[in-house]
């Protein structure tokens, strides 16, 4: 069995890295040789912790297992990241688990990959301005790997609390890029690229904010209740998913889909415009919506990854088991 | 992290062991102080191939985790046994991976374990004849852990290929017990407690072959379509089992509820009869049977036993993860 600690992923993987290896499964998702287990998520009635498992198989890489782990609230007090989860792959051919993997840097890097995926496929050649709400920890993956996907010479930022936005702008310095914090109609005027991370349980952005044109992508929302942006956005976009299904039962879609302003059939698997099959963007004034939910074959993916590296390396563990 | 290979496994814990953890795990469920997941299992589409999860949390124990692997049909050309799985366990209190123990002997034992549990609280005291259905691989675990819950003074057994039957016939050599091959008559004429341990998918035992008294322990039904005994059978025991929920769905009661002849409410947990809060066998000659589907808080609380022995004798791996 091989064992890849959490402390090597930095190291091992790039933000491309992972780019490619969920672009990859989105496509094999879309072309049904991959698909996710049902999820697992429990609040299990002790240190508010949120436990579950995210699992699937891909028959085409042959990645199959799971991630497990979830949000344990307090672990701050004793020094540890909330969220804290493993990968484990097992052997297709076989049933045996050939490896453990770190799944907290791997997580975060995977769901950065998955709006920068959307922007490369979404949003317009020609866009500029790069908005984003939310300035917590994730926020800054998202923005790192956004910013890669087109020739954004400016990034507009809001945050219910506008201390965090340093963050942003940190990550915008890294990339020689301007950054400005911004009132929400601003943000909505000047982007054309919007992506939402936070943890809201009620709209942030409404309708009347977004400029014809322009691609969202709405990351945070993963949950029955919570949600980033007004439903009648969602309605007015043309909707993309990782998973249809997990879209509709706890991505930003729910809320359209419960007021029957949306429908599952008109959600589109963002696999199929990787993959040529669905245009994707059809016009420059069409606002285009990723909603990532996240699934589990985007951790079966990078983490493949990153035993392949770990391995060739050298700074894999192997053990008999 | 805490790593127990497989190979260590049959050094370290005993039937002993395992019947005294799933003891108290299933006293815990009754309590509803632990709770299982939801089951997540999948023909994957790649070598014939079942996996996935079994998972739960011990809210009085704390263990917390689950068991992955699956069937894979073709191992044998291989030379690898067919089910394969790991147990991996997580702290409750920062949600962080704390072990992973190889998970093949745990199984069968645990799977041992309950049906002799159901023995020492069901069967009759004065019980003699133990009769074994089915002589597969997990047979013999299920007979030795049978054997010493009542001072029986013969074992008869019955399987589809009789030459199988060896096998039986030396566990209970081990143990200075007679054994007969006989057939389904003369096995219910004879047996006051009676094993099924079989994969089969119609019944074996028929109504008429069981005598008043007898307790049965149907372990081999953990999926949709199985079934070892008549549903009229089952209809005619007080029924007792690990958990109601896949009693109903997948364990040997499922055929006797689909048919209107029992209702999930008659069902009752093993666990209270441990706990005392339900009496167990009212007379001489009750039937009673016990059908054993197989849960993850099983599989949690065997291991974790072997993580305590494994760290207490030195032989477990530990790896910063």
């Amino acid at each position: 069995m091989i064992i890849v600690p959490e402390r090597e992923i930095a190291g091992l993987i790039t933000a491309a890295d992972c780019f490619t290896a969920v672009e990859q499964v989105f496509a094999s998702m879309a072309r049904k040789s991959a698909y996710n287990f049902p999820v697992i998520r429990e609040a299990i009635g002790h240190a508010d912790a949120l436990y579950g498992f995210k699992s699937g198989f891909d028959r085409e890489s042959l990645a199959l297992g799971l991630k497990s782990g979830g949000f344990w609230p307090r672990n701050g007090e004793q020094g540890l990241t909330n969220h804290q989860s493993a990968i484990f792959l097992f052997d297709a051919d076989s049933g045996q688990c050939r490896a453990v993997v770190g799944g907290n840097l791997l997580t975060a890097l995977r769901t950065a990959a998955a709006s920068a995926i959307s922007i490369k496929h979404l949003a317009r050649p020609d866009a500029k301005v790069l908005g984003m709400i939310g300035a917590g920890h994730q926020s800054t993956f998202q923005l790192r790997a956004a910013l890669d996907q087109r020739a954004f010479d400016k990034v507009v930022g809001w945050n219910i609390d506008p201390g965090a936005l340093i963050r942003l702008e940190a990550v915008a310095a890294e990339k020689n890029v301007p950054f400005e914090a911004v009132d929400l109609v601003r943000l909505g005027e000047e982007a054309d690229v919007i992506i939402t991370i936070t943890s809201s349980f009620a709209p942030i952005l409404r309708t009347s904010q977004v400029r014809p044109g322009t691609h969202l992508a709405c990351m945070g929302t993963d949950t029955k209740g919570k949600q980033e942006v007004e439903a009648e956005l969602v309605a007015a976009a043309t909707v993309f998913t990782d998973e249809i299904a997990q879209s509709v039962q706890i991505g930003e879609a729910q809320h359209a889909v419960a007021a029957g302003l949306l429908a599952a059939s008109d959600i589109v698997e963002l696999g199929t415009v990787i993959n040529g099959t669905h245009p994707g963007r059809r016009s420059d004034r069409e606002i285009t919506l990723f909603d990532g939910t996240g699934v589990g074959l985007q951790d079966l993916a990078v983490a493949s990854v990153a035993v392949d590296l770990a391995m060739s390396r050298g700074v894999a563990s192997e053990i008999e088991f």
